[in-house]
């Protein structure tokens, strides 16, 4: 008989970890709800097509493709862009803008697996649609704050740019696009010597060593540098004005948000259009999440123009964090109770009481084993619950219980109608 | 330019078909939460032979199988039992007894797409594994009660049966267990003549008879009868006695339940052992869930043998169900707030103002398409939001605001230490 495994790259998730995931994804809903933003559920499986059209040659030769049995090249999504952008040039089409669409669920990419990537791996996933106003580029990065903040993260830092900048000056050098990605690339892996190296320019090449250069914790004074160092590139002005216009928004709404500003910050994927960012915590190297504007995204779904600002957050890697700031040992924590059958004859009774505790809302246990009363609480002990509701012959005859705390080891003979208040308080 | 579409069979959740299947996935959380099961996550693709060693070939033959890009052969989940099963023979093993297993997610199956099946559906799953109690099977009854209960759906019915009882008398009756399947398929789709003609005996076809014509409200009155017409059964009456116990503990400790017994019912799928059962509404002939005991299928997985129990919920039934009933249309009502800040220079209060709403729980919408008063407050009413709150300059400078009331169609300008007490209330 063979033993069986998750499949490379997968995971199970169990018992604190999965109660992490738990959290995580209900505090993702609440904040969706907060900012107004309407849950849309789309298939784990897509058109091949569909999710080709957006996907760089990157991400697709590390997609799940395979065939369905009507012949259909389909893969996993590796994302949640292209469904949502496919709902928006589609059914949503007509829907009053600016859309604003919560996707969370598993997407899939076949990486090599190490800690915090996985093949199968969780995201929430924020898509605003509709509008190019710095204002939503704000409220994309104060939920994402607001998700962060709630879940009690401590000493997280976001990074902010403006794909603009650098593309900004690159276009007005005459460098063509596809020159341009493959040296913001080499930026985003940090290969600057190779980035510049594609730069013929001297000036540019020089413009863009100030920016890489610029480091400061005052954003404001790295935004009044860069203002300067780009004053002869047009593009990038706007694109620093607009920057400089999202960051007084979020600050002024929001003053204790930590945050820098990497003007030669270049997030991977070729869609970027305007602000980028990423949030990260002192303990870990990896983003826990990130996104940014692209305007251009929709047209290669066969939509007119139309601006959009999202971001996505890594579930796992949040997981990952919350566990390594130790936050997670109260997740889940709830009043436990077992309810325990003294005898055979009263398993009726027992379950009847257990009934009754759930009706008002209180965890409830049964004795599901036929075990000795012993046996069973040395069980509730090991599940660390908080009651045992012992149910005997002679106490129900004269509409008793008893109640033992199992964490103080006290039992009490009480009257079956202050149970619940027993249990509660 | 291509218009995109949804891969046939595959299908997305918008609006308040999103809504309603957010409120059932939160309900059946509650209701694993109530009862004591724990979640897990298991990956949405596992290794085909691990499929394959519990699904019978019908379902096999409708599986999303394909290589995975290192040439693993694997597969969509049809079902969780299959990956729950793993665990609870793996990483699970040493765990205490009994396991209370809560999954939820989407599984695969390509069939032909009709109203109510889809090639992706969602189940909520629940395993107890590691007794044979009848109050295990009770819970599980009792667990699915309470989730179609809260759900608030009229009328539903428990249809319960007990696979025991036919399969006693047909091994009783010397037919090996492949002609029982044989048979058992049959009844399941109720062609009971082609069944009875794959029995030899006369007796015994005429007990099958008999049992298949069983109706009656009274489920004492029908166990009586079926105790009865099997009573040189042995293996039959035990399986009478079992389902009897059960029902007695589920009508004592849930007074109120409707269910009613069917002796000859058969679930399709091969590997139950004892109580089998499946809920159904009046309006709709699809059962909304069902589930059964398997006493052996843990032995398939190369576990020891292992009782357990455990059901699983369509999620998608369970929504037309709800459509069906009319009962969706106060799913998802909060009260919902639009911030408009009336020109550009109070952008940023007007976003610190909606902060400080949502702070405190309230969802708010801002308007992020810089538009005038009008158009936004149009907007406003057409999403169906209850407040507007009006961001002016000369407001603000006397710590005022405006906070319209979009269903009376009334203005008030209030300080802003007020505004959030005035937009609970």
């Amino acid at each position: 008989m063979p033993t069986f495994q998750t499949v490379r790259g997968m995971r199970d998730l169990l018992g604190k970890e999965a109660q992490t995931f738990t959290y995580i994804i209900n505090e993702a809903q609440k904040v969706a709800s907060l900012f107004g933003f309407k849950k849309v559920f789309t298939p784990h499986v897509e058109s091949l097509e569909l999710l080709s059209a957006k996907s760089g040659e990157e991400i697709r030769q590390r997609m799940f493709i395979f065939e369905d049995l009507g012949g259909r090249k389909v893969a996993l999504r590796p994302e949640f862009t292209a469904s949502i952008a496919r709902l928006a040039t589609t059914d949503l089409k007509t829907e009053p803008k600016p859309l604003k669409l919560f996707s969370l669920g598993t997407v899939y990419r076949y990486d090599e697996p190490q800690r915090g990537r996985y093949r199968e791996f969780w995201q929430s996933n924020f898509e605003l649609i509709g509008t190019n106003k710095p204002e939503a580029d704000t409220e994309i990065i104060l939920l994402t704050n607001k998700f962060i903040q709630t879940l009690n993260l401590q000493g997280y830092v976001f990074k902010i740019g403006h794909i603009g900048i650098i593309r900004g000056i690159l276009s007005q050098e005459g460098i063509e696009e596809k020159t341009q990605n493959a040296i913001l690339q080499r930026m985003d892996k940090k290969e600057y010597d190779l980035a510049l190296k594609l730069v013929t320019s001297e000036k540019c090449r020089q413009t863009l060593q100030n920016l890489i250069d610029l480091k400061g914790k005052d954003w404001q004074d790295t935004l009044k540098q860069v203002n300067t160092l780009v004053s002869s590139y047009e593009m990038a002005k706007t694109a620093t004005d607009n920057l400089l216009e999202i960051l007084t928004l979020i600050t002024f709404s929001c003053p204790n948000i930590s945050l820098t500003v990497d003007p030669a910050f270049a997030r991977g994927l070729e869609y970027y259009t305007g602000m980028i960012f990423e949030i990260y915590i002192p303990q870990l190297e990896i983003a826990l999440g990130g996104g940014g504007r692209y305007d251009r995204l929709m047209e290669t779904f066969g939509s007119e123009s139309t601006p959009a600002v999202g971001c996505a957050h890594g579930i796992d890697r949040i997981a990952i964090a919350l566990q390594t700031q130790n936050t997670v040992s109260n997740i889940g924590a709830e009043h436990n109770v077992m309810v325990i059958p003294i005898t055979e004859t009263v398993k009726g009774e027992a379950l009847k009481i257990a009934q009754q505790l759930r009706e008002r809302g209180v965890s409830v246990e049964f004795e599901l084993m036929g075990r000795k009363m012993g046996k069973a609480l040395e069980d509730a002990d090991k599940r660390g619950l908080d009651y045992a509701v012992i149910v005997g012959k002679r106490e129900l005859e004269e509409n008793n219980i008893v109640l033992k705390d199992l964490k103080k080891r006290e039992q009490i003979i009480i009257p079956l109608t202050e149970l619940y208040e027993k249990i509660i308080k």
